[in-house]
């Protein structure tokens, strides 16, 4: 017993902060959870984290400390540059202040990259040569595991796979750029579309999920709607699909990864969503790295992040 | 002396066959040339490198051999699946068959890898920490040096970077995809949207250029008449560069590099490719990963090829 080895995880959200400690075979064996007070100082929010995992049972038997959260992240210094979910946060010395306050080893790094790792080890059971996550959310972001290891870039900012331009004259993105896949696979860009789509072809099911206003709808109601065989679900499905197929198809011809393991709310869509994306990619993508590629939407969405974290000293 | 190092390179290309031997600091110690034979079967044609290696004057001192060829390599048991420039070759052990006939350690893979190979050792003195290498010629390829290593992806397809999408609904490309980016700035395509161009937009000097026949005028043609300030060459170079620009911000994004290295023909166009390149791409990137990226064309175009290839073996 005294030989196992104890890693703390800490996923920040926007609305929770998951805290779990995790073995060195990836089983969580103690986890807790805060809700995120946003308006708090980042200090303040930061002991009291510490204090909550510190009142956690194995907390004594952690080796190390890893973060995951959204933003732009230093991974080189573990600073907080700045996070969208967390106004307050700017240039935050995290890894610093955590290891002042634990005297633990703390690495922090970007929610995407924690995500792959968490894909790495859960998904694909540390077996993958080449894995990228692709988070499919309110933003589309993405890890890579490259040779087996989390590959960062020159700047920690590898991985904008949400921002490779597919139509040059489409919409503007939030980061400045236009005809990002983003604008049209990112959840709120989903409803968008999808509100449009349904003036000109009603459904009577959506109809009612949205009480009759289909600006309400959301990628979860077209979820539901089209397990239920709704026609016009279905088809905004498809149109998203194609889109996310392109996005696969710059993936495999970028990096020609043996899997890619899909997260985030969006990707509970399923099949009505990778089917036609396969399909779309299939006939984009060079073949060779189609049939070494593997597509699988991940069983552990609600823990890769929190497992990723843990994980990063193991990278 | 007898402690000093030697490698062969073979750049395998449609015209020529490259031939030299190379110290560990990348110097050419002895280069050779063959014509090639695309008639000649795959066995002859080996023979031939072979001989006319073994005729260098430094060969015994030669501890392995690196080869790089366009087309479908298989990197990993160094086999040719097809070259579209050696339309003979399909399925050759070409790594088996070397080694037999030289006992010496041999590598085999595609040519974009080798010039990223080569350029990471001569433009970037091996100091980079992670290269993208971007090979402008008929076809557009990519070569990607990560954490100072090659990558290769895992089917030895990864880099295939001249395929990515940048308009879904644009021309049918020859991997049977639409709108890749090689069906803007292949240097086919540059000739075909300038004579397009060129019906609007007359050009007397261009006009001269190609004897009153834009259907021939060439990316050298636009180089040499941008050069002498015509308007005409000056603004295709700019439309040509944005679309560069925008498979920059992709690799930016993407990858993250510390610097992109470009080669190939059409890379000689230099300023008027690369200014327009670098402002479309610094509207479409992240800033953080704009600000850590330098583009540089290279400065070795003729050798990269064949030192990337003696350099395999380092790899």
């Amino acid at each position: 017993m005294s030989k196992q080895q104890f890693y703390l995880g800490i996923d920040m959200g926007g609305t929770h902060i998951k805290i779990a400690i995790v073995d060195s075979s990836c089983n969580i064996v103690e986890e807790t959870v805060l809700d995120t007070d946003i308006k708090a100082t980042p200090i303040d929010v930061i002991k009291s984290i510490i204090s909550k995992a510190s009142e956690m049972k194995n907390y004594s038997k952690v080796k190390s400390i890893g973060i995951g959260m959204a933003g732009d992240i230093n991974c080189f210094d573990g600073s907080v540059r700045f996070s969208p979910n967390l106004p307050k946060w700017k240039n935050i010395a995290l890894k610093k202040i955590i290891e002042n306050l634990t005297k633990k080893k703390t690495i922090v790094d970007n929610d995407a990259n924690t995500a792959s790792i968490g894909a790495f080890w859960l998904d694909a059971k540390g077996k993958a040569e080449n894995l990228v996550c692709v988070t499919l959310g309110t933003g589309v972001g993405g890890g890579f595991i490259l040779d087996k290891k989390l590959y960062r870039g020159s700047s920690c900012s590898a991985g904008e796979i949400g921002h490779i331009t597919i139509d040059p004259c489409g919409d503007v993105c939030k980061c400045g750029n236009r005809g990002c896949v983003e604008t049209f696979i990112g959840a709120k860009y989903i409803s968008k579309y999808a509100a449009r789509y349904l003036k000109k072809n009603k459904s009577e099911l959506i109809n009612k999920l949205t009480n009759g206003d289909y600006s309400k709808v959301t990628p979860r109601i077209l979820y539901l709607a089209a397990k239920k065989g709704d026609k016009a679900a279905i088809s905004i499905w498809k149109y998203v699909g194609e889109k996310l197929g392109i996005l696969f198809a710059g993936i495999l011809n970028f990096i020609n990864p043996d899997v890619i393991v899909l997260c985030g709310g969006v990707s509970h869509a399923g099949k009505y969503l990778i089917d036609p994306a396969r399909r779309e990619m299939k006939s984009r993508a060079f073949a060779s790295a189609v049939k070494n590629c593997s597509i699988v939407v991940s069983k552990y969405t609600n823990k890769l992040g929190v497992v990723g974290a843990a994980m990063l000293p193991k990278q």
